[in-house]
């Protein structure tokens, strides 16, 4: 297997946006290109979990290699619902560390505020278990059946759901990117509107356009993918046999640090997929940072924010920066590869070792990725 | 880069099906697990077009996982419009050529006859380039051109475009999963009605439902992955500078004959992307079995029928076994290793290496795979 590294890393503006799904990926893949010095790539893959509906474009891999006018690129989409973006790093590095490719390009990114909010609610709802999906579940009030779960058996109030938000807004506010730039109070957050009981509207990440992209490599570069772990569990919540975590992160971090040769005690900084603001608290707990249970009180005692010692979510996390849904799983690859080079500009962190974690669906198809500075 | 054997191959029958595309895929991936000796498979790859649109299913992948009952399996989807089948072989291919994985389920399918026919054309209508759809351009009218510039140039009649026709129909008569198995004389495809002019009914594959499947894997079996490629060319004919050869298929030839080792002359039997009649012409020029040309020719005297030295599409191709978008890219693999197997019945032809060639959109993402016996 051979070593491969991030060469280059690209990000949009996440947010309600006026550009099309092509015009995000080909602003994510350019700034990508030219941070990698503009390599001689052999193929393209892209990420985006349902253009065929949310943008009205097929053959999206096809088409993007058209619309950059690099039609002889050989191009890929990959698409694991939400977590589609860390999809695709994956199967571009698996191609890479294969020894077929030496540079690929990887964008990912989603357009979804030119449907209406009840469309994208129905589109996003394929992702639940068809038979919980035929009694009107939908992902806020499953997240919100979790978050209750983890609420109960670990005692926790409303006000320790919202400083993730509190949190995260935080450091959104120092992120440019970011689809939110505004700091948040706890009252807010638990002033706003319930989307599904005990989940206020500042518990769950809004609905956002973006692409973000990255430049693999065998190439010795600054940014080493050390490990990669791809994990599943049921769709069905009914079938688990836990609420509280989520399997398919379990067995992508295990995996992922098995083949770093890292534990959770190496990471100096992670992103991680708070869709909802339990989901961060128990994904610290399922990567390995703290035990079942202990996450909020980390986060309670500023542990993960940006002067933590092992800050989560510094470019304020999908509640802040914005969940385009194809794109998030590689934005959080960027955010990890521009803080381990000290690109991070207000919201940097010091970290030699970083984490992202993804989540497709309802945490049945999650993604853990670890990646190290080079020294 | 390790090497990678096919341990397992499965195929739906193909046609009008009740089934749903859950259930395809499902009864095509435990064709290939059984007949691989059910290894411990630690990932599924998943190949369809649109499942969202023309089987109302989201999260494919994760869908599949569940519904075989293996949820904690890792899955991903591919989709390269009408090669996806091509291209998540490809991609599983890669993870298990880098060692990541040692043994992955490969499934790809399509369920298209459940919706009606002009919003299925419209589906497949979004591979084209959207300029040139704007002006109402569809699939068959696109490739009508390629058929009136290739005619012209190399001074084709109808009939010759029709020999395909009945070569296939013929080979789909022995082809027990075949959509149809019933032989055809060249009158009855000279008198069956235009579709696009000068390409009729027959020269058209039909729309069907279907799945195939293969395991991959680093273990010694019988039939050996030697080379595989991925080309790509301009999305809009208007851009190419040929119409009357393929460059997608051209380059993912070059690439997957040079990995392989071997030359066009080294292949002894192949399944080539006959959707349209003049595409097995064509594609069996830009594979280099003929010069530029004389692919009708061979054609005309027998040389690519079942009892001539090198058989093109003896499973009966997309024009009679049918042409499930997704799934057609790797059908074509699993006929390769039936064939190379011994396995093939009545349409058996003697081999011991074979291609598959696959054709994305209207040629714009192909993939070139070279099969051998291990001795």
């Amino acid at each position: 297997m051979s070593d491969v590294y991030v060469a280059g890393a690209g990000m949009t503006r996440f947010g309600r946006l006026d550009a099309t799904l092509l015009g995000l990926l080909a602003e994510a893949g350019a700034g990508a290109l030219r941070d990698a010095g503009s390599p001689e790539i052999q193929a393209i893959y892209v990420a985006s979990m349902d253009p065929e509906e949310l943008a009205d474009e097929g053959s999206i891999a096809s088409l993007f290699a058209a619309y950059i006018g690099r039609p002889r690129l050989p191009s890929l989409r990959i698409e694991t619902g939400t977590s589609s973006g860390a999809a695709a790093f994956f199967a571009a590095w698996t191609a890479v560390a294969s020894g077929y490719h030496d540079h690929v390009l990887v964008v990912a990114g989603e357009k979804m505020t030119s449907r209406p909010t009840p469309e994208v609610a129905a589109i996003l709802s394929r992702m639940i278990d068809p038979y919980e999906r035929s009694y009107g579940a939908t992902m806020p009030a499953l997240a919100a059946l979790v978050a209750r779960a983890y609420m109960e058996a670990h005692d926790l109030a409303p006000k320790d759901l919202a400083q993730v938000a509190v949190k995260n807004h935080a450091n959104g506010a120092r992120n440019p990117l970011a689809h939110f730039q505004r700091p948040i109070t706890v009252e807010e957050a638990l002033e706003s509107r319930f989307v599904a009981e005990p989940l206020r509207l500042y518990d769950c990440c809004p609905i956002s356009d973006g692409a973000a992209a990255a430049v693999l490599t065998r190439e010795r570069h600054r940014v080493r993918v050390a490990g990669i772990g791809h994990g599943a569990d049921h769709l069905a919540l009914r079938h688990r046999d836990c609420l509280t975590g989520f399997r398919a992160t379990q067995a992508a971090a295990r995996r992922a640090y098995a083949m770093a040769g890292r534990s959770p005690r190496d990471i100096q900084v992670a992103e991680l997929h708070d869709a909802f603001t339990p989901f961060e608290i128990i994904s610290s707990e399922d990567v390995g940072f703290f035990e079942p249970g202990q996450g909020a009180r980390a986060l309670a005692r500023g542990r993960t924010a940006l002067g933590g010692d092992l800050p989560i979510n510094p470019s304020g996390g999908l509640k802040a920066r914005g969940h385009p849904v194809g794109a998030s799983g590689l934005a959080q690859v960027v955010e990890i590869v521009w803080q381990l080079r000290g690109e991070a500009g207000g919201r940097q962190v010091d970290a030699r070792v970083g984490l992202a974690q993804s989540i497709g669906g309802l945490a049945s198809n999650n993604f853990v990725t670890v990646l190290e500075a080079v020294a």
